[in-house]
């Protein structure tokens, strides 16, 4: 199924910008960066799960926020890209 | 039907910040802001397309990127929050 994560935090400091530099680390071990701050990954529910843990003890949970949204496995016309950055399918297409 | 939305765009310039300012009230008159750069919207389709095409006109597309994800009509079991600024459900309930 794909996992969309978005990550809200401030790189104002230069703490916030390690802390997206982590969570960025991690996310990319589990899928593709297609936003600063947005991920997308193609995980089954245990990857999830552990995703989920891992994440949760890098962030400052008073300052930051971390979405998850699970798109599924028929994600590919659900998402539409407008500009900059097309992203690469995870399964070897372009989502554009 | 849910579509979130996220955008990407340089913040380090007045002009960028101009046009996340511009995206963000455009969204906020269909749906809610979640996270800095998040959106979501409970739209129909005819909305959906008129908001993607007004916002197609505000972005700056060589610098900037826009992506639509349609989460459909059943999307409360689908989102989870982390952390700091939980979302106010757009029916009335907490997302957390």
């Amino acid at each position: 199924m794909l996992v969309l994560l978005t990550y809200d935090v401030s790189t104002d400091t230069a703490a916030g910008r390690r802390r997206l530099a982590r969570v960025a680390r991690k996310c990319l071990s589990y899928g593709q960066r297609v936003q600063n701050s947005v991920f997308e990954c193609n995980i089954d529910w245990s990857q999830f799960l552990k995703l989920q843990n891992e994440l949760k003890g890098m962030i400052n949970t008073e300052t930051d926020s971390l979405r998850f949204y699970n798109l599924g496995n028929h994600y590919s016309e659900k998402v539409i890209h407008v500009g900059a950055k097309p992203s690469i399918d995870l399964e070897g297409d372009l989502i554009l």
